[in-house]
């Protein structure tokens, strides 16, 4: 019974994958409506504004619907948003039993279809390969639990940390498979933020494989170069936040969205500049550097997830510059860790990753 | 037939193991005889000075070894030495058949002995375990290709190269584990090098778990503090190189060795060091730090083989000491690199070694 439930719940998490970087802000939703042991139809969350997955797969199971089991990897919505409340379309339906991977942590719903369908004489299981539905969804789960943009840092450096040598030099340092992985990522998330000097020295595209993300710049003085790629090419996708006079936006080309805010000791308030990312609707920021930006990410706890792509070389140098800069912790035991790291081999470059061990929002807060 | 080699030669390659770090400046060598099938005798060579590994199995199968295999893990000597030659011991007691690993490089051997068994109609057989039997040889292999000792570089650092925090905080980055792990490195190599910077510092011991290694410290001025562990324990190991007058050396206690030359730009030649530790018969050097001692070393393409335990942690910080310092090199092309690393998790750290991918001593020299 249970290895069933995992084989066609692993089937959900594949569809579900398939939104992969689409449905924001919405989650990755996959369903399988299974009888007698066979698919009888499937369905998937393609896009925010589309049909929830397992309203696709109840229309294309029709009557046959009527007595088999659904497999999804999130609780079903119980609210009415854009679309009706799939919940009643599952017992309208007939569906005996509904397997779920994990509860939607979303308080409009958080248990509620749950009960609902219990109410409704429908079977409930929950809990099956919920680490893997936790996952796939930790943007959503963190935009619920924390009303923030899930932040995912990367670094790309030498076996010593440094992501130039003592000349400056800095391209390449990993290979172009480990470049080509690192940007699928910009596929996946809502947003690519950098920081000004990057923007200055690296003139970069920060476009995805597939997909024109969001690019956000952090610049202090708006000093900017104005033919940059990103100011010329797909401008209505790039935001520029600034502690600056909002008079000084007139450095930048006119299309260009600025947002200001007030100063803190270290320059603009990231905290401030996530809580507006998140009212813009931008549910999740892939961070690239630089090294100082990423240094004020990490030692402000905000980061949740981090990709280190490190090649076997070593640079040294006292004066080259190191991935992860900024005021750093000052001490050990206050320093962002990962919680058992994952390890990957990307052709000869060696890539480390994983999720920031868990500090409360409010205690970063604090800190900062 | 050929897996059957392999299986005693693995044998062998233990008994050569056993030797580690004892053995200072000849090879590990191990040695089994077999017949039927069967191991009837064994040896290695426990320590410079003793008998070697062929000569303990011969005179432990006495009579029985006529008409055996003697597996080998490295070329029998062919020149008297501190012992008699073993070719000769080889053939008098009647080996049928010797299955060696790995030719001997030194000139005085080189094939010289594989020769005069063929000559004296004693099967022989080259190349089987070559691989594992040129590694646990890697110091004697380096010392008769360069006439060098080999030099093994470690370091300790956050995931971001880091190691210390912005405040200077050192201890400890790397769990217990790992600390004792490379501590496993001093038992193994002959001597352990560092900066004056790290004795100022943390004023080390240095040891091994089983053994006391030579400690080699480089300081450019012998302002060295006179109550060092290493000054007061076990000081006849403890060497000093630097590029002061020798008259300062009066600043250190009488009893410990000085060595002085000739500074170049970026302080004492790390080449003439290491010459004249290869002239005191210091056969490996395990280079612990810090970061400008690393930097110097590894920018001159002096390491052989080096570790990097990393810890999952981000301390960030632009002012945090990065584990590989010194000028550093000006390119990437130019950058030392591990050929083929390996990756080992030391609980929750993770050790990334390997070997530097072969620069020529001749070239290494003409750029520095």
């Amino acid at each position: 019974m249970m290895e069933k439930d995992i084989y066609f719940m692993q089937k959900a998490l594949e569809l579900a994958k398939k939104g992969q970087g689409k449905t924001s802000p919405n989650p990755l939703v996959g369903a399988v409506i299974v009888k007698n042991n066979k698919i009888i139809s499937k369905g998937f969350h393609k896009k925010c504004g589309l049909a929830h997955a397992e309203a696709v797969a109840l229309k294309r199971a029709g009557v046959r619907a009527k007595g088999a089991t659904l497999y999804v990897n999130l609780e079903p919505c119980f609210h009415f948003g854009r679309t009706s409340p799939c919940v009643d379309k599952i017992i309208k339906a007939g569906i005996k039993r509904v397997v779920i991977a994990v509860k939607d942590p979303n308080p409009q719903v958080k248990g509620k279809s749950i009960r609902k369908l219990k109410k409704n004489k429908v079977k409930v299981s929950l809990g099956v390969c919920q680490k893997e539905a936790s996952e796939i969804n930790e943007v959503f789960f963190k935009n619920i639990k924390d009303n923030l943009p899930f932040v995912v840092a990367k670094a790309a450096q030498s076996l010593d940390g440094k992501i130039t040598t003592s000349l400056g030099e800095s391209k390449w340092i990993t290979t172009d498979k480990a470049r080509q992985f690192s940007r699928r990522f910009r596929d996946r998330y809502d947003a690519v933020l950098i920081g000004a000097e990057t923007l200055r020295k690296d003139d970069p595209k920060l476009n995805g494989l597939d997909k024109i993300p969001y690019k956000i710049i952090i610049s202090s003085s708006l000093d900017l170069p104005k033919n940059s790629y990103i100011f010329k090419n797909f401008s209505n996708k790039t935001y520029v936040f600034t502690s600056s006079n909002l008079k000084a936006r007139n450095k930048l080309p006119k299309n260009i969205k600025v947002f200001s805010s007030k100063a803190t000791k270290e320059g603009i308030s990231l905290k401030k500049l996530l809580n507006k990312l998140y009212q813009l609707g931008i549910m999740s920021v892939f961070v690239e550097g630089g090294a100082d930006t990423l240094g004020r990410f990490f030692s402000q706890n905000l980061v949740d997830k981090a990709y280190f792509f490190i090649a076997p070389k070593i640079f040294g140098g006292k004066d080259a510059l190191s991935s992860v800069g900024g005021a750093g912790v000052k001490q050990i035991k206050q320093s962002p860790e990962l919680k058992k790291p994952k390890i990957e081999r990307i052709g000869t470059d060696i890539l480390i990753w994983g999720y920031l061990k868990k500090v409360s929002y409010a205690k970063a807060r604090k800190k900062s």
